[in-house]
């Protein structure tokens, strides 16, 4: 059952899955219940309350859909556009790709924005297109907060600047994927109109949660979005909170106990502090990344990503080499290269329900690996200046205080 | 945390969510993983080759869809139909009466057949359409094996019949949700293009996984249907099974291991025993009926459902306030009334992971709630008549023999 | 891995090791933990704290020691009571037989009141055995409260008034190890002195726990009592209380964790609740045998147990082959008949984590268990009983009001 | 419930009790069974089987006793011994000190070789007392395999020579609670007579299982030993053995499965490399010591500890303060000082399922804490010292190649 058994625990450091805590684990260890009883909409109550101080909105609605983000991006699109429809781009990486194929596949006409991998979006030229566009014919931005392939991270208040600016109306529609939980969001402050996540990222859940929230202009132009939907549709949603079922079919009952019990522990530890963490065991991680002598993928630090690092390894080295070795020698898990930069990053998420030691292992065993490949790497040089750092900006446990 | 706390063990018989058994529980109880890693796609490749024998199929190929079976039904449309196409549909319950809504989103042209709820699809109705359309303007028939509302089973060995007879090219696409595990199916041999499935009926998994099995005729309608689609396109699946990555995004590493585990106890047990099982809970489950003085909703016998029993109240009693006694006094989980039969029907879910004692039990459970709420059963004759086929009709557990 | 695999779930009808709460399978799915952190000192504490209300004592101290009812006992006794102590001991079942070889092996002088199996102790020997011990010769009194075996328990409070008459200073040691959560127990208000139950029995945890409780002068006795002890020393552990440690050697983290959990639950039901239920599923079993023409092996009202009822089954039948075919057939788990009424009884544990519907499966199962070995039951009769009396006397479970 | 929430894994590097894997975790996460179904004692049968390949002894009988390390002890003497039987125990750190404490209170004539804490049993005057022992007074040699509290291993091979050299019956008994399953131990060969390890330790574990196997001399040795003794005497099991119930009372089902899955992971990493890799992670820890300019309390090479290193701290920080910091801010449970080295030594538990980043996590996470309580620590340099000889020395995981 359990193939390529390996001794001591596994160390999860791809960008997603990420590590499950404990709580959340057991609270998920349970056989199915009956959705229609009073427990499950009870709970579900809870969840769309709680679930929405998680994207800092009043006036947003979620949707918490038995999906991947994958299918969060489709439901999205599906009830906000209509075929034909002109959406604005950003190209930066494997997961912008990804959406814009769906966008395609989906018919909408996209206009598509792109920058090198390692750049954020490019934000001037948004602003010459939507200066231009007098008529309003772009229905929608898509832009992703966080692109995960090149730990890039788009600066979204600069694109609201923009549109209110020319008093544009676009949609704004954000992949928040390998973002919520992680980075600084804030929907309602930065006027975005629907918000895309999924389970498996910052929220240290298994996959199988697409989480979506539409804020009221989105909501407006889904009853006219004429883009053929069922699955994805919000209407089916609003309808079933309206009767408070909560549910127009059957939700996971284990992923709902396991996301009350995820949200309970970042309400324990503090939203705040949550954020503070991540972009703690950022830093420290691009801090021993410079000590190894190699370079980040993203290339200005307004971009740096607070949950995930992609290193660009020397020419002569192959990163699928670096990630397959760390798995068979160390047992690491370590993010590949993808597309465009395969072979040429390996990527450290540093994501979710994680803590210093867990990153400072994760950065030992990438230096052995290197090591392991050829690089002439000083071992410790990585662990020591994240070391240096985190032993200075850590703040003792609130709780052990 | 848990709400509305009961002594004792949840007494589950809706027909879905069904009890997962404590094996399956157990190989879920893990934190992620890597679905990049080896182990992933080593683990989905022995899925793949395992489900198509609960299919049973040689040629079909499967697709496991992290969504539920609504998402499933949508993937069987959208691959293989485009709008405007006529699909002949029968409208027999609740289920098949929202897939239909659904048809109608998709934007198909949808020729609905209804029957009386309590019957099965009206296959005379499909033989006269079938003669009388020439030019082959039907693309495709949709009917569900068992309908789950009123506990109707289809015979699709009728369906083939009427086909094959006019050598009609339509597809033909099976909501096999409450069947799939617990009643006879067979794909290949009853000419069943797409059949689709959903994780958490008597596959007994947690909610979250439709699982869509596509035979050479589907696979081929798929390269020319122009329905917009894109989480549930089979072509990503497919190119995925090209590279031998399995994943055209990220599923649920625990639901792959609750799948891998369920089709382990499947198979030890033995698949023609799980069918057997079913046949001999559900032949129990209407003796009881019997012995209360009550009805089926299944008006006859050859529509009889291995998987769940909806049982009709007298018209002086509530079935919704049976279903809320049940739940509030003896932990019982039974199955509500659904549009047309609200307040008219509840539902005994014989489906999944059970055994004689675990329904017995809920028999028992009945005739009290029955009771309850004024209705004049003798106590104990329902057990009675159930207990007496049970007991010479349940053979020794092979593995105790 | 999972030897003799069945179909549905095991239905454990022994009077322990019993059913577990899902709450408290969860509580302890758990990695291991320092004992020696703060955390493990503060749980114990609380721990401590909420037993002795399951003991219904606020002067005795209790000791959750890591060994089971055996070890239990053997604690009770060397920390009370010195090499040939005399001490009074009624024999009634294999329980109480165990016990006494026990205080045998411990170098005991016992003083035995035998009973016929399925009588209570003898109290008017015990009686005239106080009334004439002017020298205070006996030390201690070892009584179980509920003997296992047979279904018989014993008036505690007429062993106090028999004491309490003739000013007798003899400590009163109970086993209570299928009794404490199950039976009314009243440790200060009888004047019980030390009290021995186990983790497996109506605390519904695993194996693994036998907790003590000693009154203040089973404490002053337990400072010159000479048996030799270590393991089950009393003073280690109230070193370790003054130390705020609380542990003498390392404890068990996830049956502590089990604990509390299964401790929150009894208060959340109530523990009157609790108590009232085991005498409910009693009443209803006895009324079930008696509908079978089964007489219970206990012989009179005044000792009827409301953790197990032992049924005596005709000469010709031998009840280990109910037991056998019961769990081949069935996977039901019943109690065989042990030593003196091996092959005579069968025994229905109904006792723990248990609620009606699951008392009303067993027992349809144990009807039709009699049936395959030749007694000619009517099947149904035993559950119609039963069901006559629960439907009458079940209250709606609180929280669902 | 969860008091002292943390984010991210707890790093337990505590010498026991140790982490438990995810397979074992799973295996446990299950209810209660009848304890006489057959499938208990199939499951036991196994267990006896395999865990003398453990002990690496075809002679032994293994008893798997429901206690702790303490009880454990208890039932190696209780059962070998008379009470005013002549022991030689070693003193040479907290966990003999305790051992010793024990063998007083049970009335044994202790004859104690007291070292320095750091140095290993003086066994020059072991010699010497079993040269002048011509009449054989000396019943038993009791000696820890492993001193936790100090990292000291003695040579028991040595204690053998000495015992055959002067042809001495003594028996040897050997506390190998954190040995067995960690370092190199041989029952046959190296002519132990009882030994005794616990759960918690390299078997990974929870509490709850005191593991003590006897040779044919210590089986003989019971027939005749007048110590008083119930719950830990060996008879109780040999019967049960002989009758194939396997129990004289109720075990832990939930261990039992446990220690199924714990010996089926050792024997798929290999026993051999499971020793080995005990060896490697210990000498890492100690390159790490070296490097921060720290002694090692185990004063001699051929004394060092593959399961725990304990680390001598200047004079002018309190070791409790390291321990105390290093749970505070990093989540990280190191060992504290006990008895005679407290305040002295803090302790670096690399014993159980643990792989080489966990080990250099914990590394990194002792360097910023001595930084953290003012010792002038080069951060990085211990993880470097460690790391060079890790990446050298650590093989491909055999499942992986």
């Amino acid at each position: 059952m359990d193939h390529f058994y390996a001794h001591g625990r596994n160390h999860l450091f791809v960008p997603g899955p990420t590590n499950i805590p404990e709580e959340v684990i057991r609270a998920m260890n349970r056989n199915n219940e009956n959705h229609r009883s009073p427990i499950i909409p009870a709970l579900t109550k809870t969840l769309l309350v709680d679930i929405k101080k998680i994207f800092r909105t009043t006036s947003g609605i979620p949707f918490l859909i038995p999906t991947t983000g994958t299918g969060a991006w489709e439901s999205a699109l599906t009830n906000t556009c209509s075929p034909g429809d002109r959406i604005v781009s950003f190209l930066i990486g494997q997961f912008s790709y990804l959406w814009i194929e769906q966008q395609k596949q989906l018919n909408f006409n996209v206009d598509v924005v792109e920058s090198e991998w390692g750049e954020g979006a490019d934000l001037d030229i948004l602003a010459s297109k939507i200066a231009s566009d007098k008529t309003h014919s772009i229905r929608a931005l898509c832009i992703v907060h966080n692109e995960t392939t090149t730990g890039v991270t788009n600066d979204l208040t600069k694109v609201r600047k923009i549109l209110d600016e020319f008093n544009h109306p676009a949609l704004v529609i954000v992949d928040a994927v390998s973002s919520i939980g992680a980075l600084d969001f804030r929907m309602d402050e930065w006027g975005v109109d629907v918000v895309v996540t999924s389970s498996q990222k910052a929220l240290s859940l298994p996959t199988g949660m697409g989480l979506v929230c539409a804020g009221p202009k989105a909501i407006e132009a889904s009853k006219s979005a004429k883009s053929a939907r069922s699955f994805f549709d919000w209407n089916g949603y609003l309808k079933s909170y309206k009767l408070e079922t909560y549910w127009p079919y059957t939700p996971s009952i284990q992923l709902l106990y396991g996301l009350r019990a995820a949200l309970d522990l970042i309400f324990e530890e503090g939203y705040e502090n949550v954020i503070l963490r991540h972009n703690r065991l950022a830093k420290a991680t691009r801090l021993a990344v410079e000590a190894w002598g190699l370079k980040n993928c993203c290339q200005k630090e307004e971009w740096y990503s607070a949950s995930v690092t992609a290193v660009v390894v020397p020419p002569n080295i192959d990163s699928g080499e670096i990630v397959n070795r760390a798995w068979k020698k160390y047992n690491l898990s370590l993010g590949v290269g993808l597309n465009k930069v395969a072979g040429k990053v390996f990527r450290i998420g540093h994501i979710g329900h994680l803590n210093e030691l867990q990153l400072l292992g994760c950065l030992a065993g990438v230096e052995m690996t290197l090591k392991d490949v050829g690089y002439p790497v000083k071992l410790g040089s990585g662990v020591a200046a994240a070391s240096a750092y985190l032993q200075n900006n850590t703040p003792i446990i609130p709780s052990r205080i």
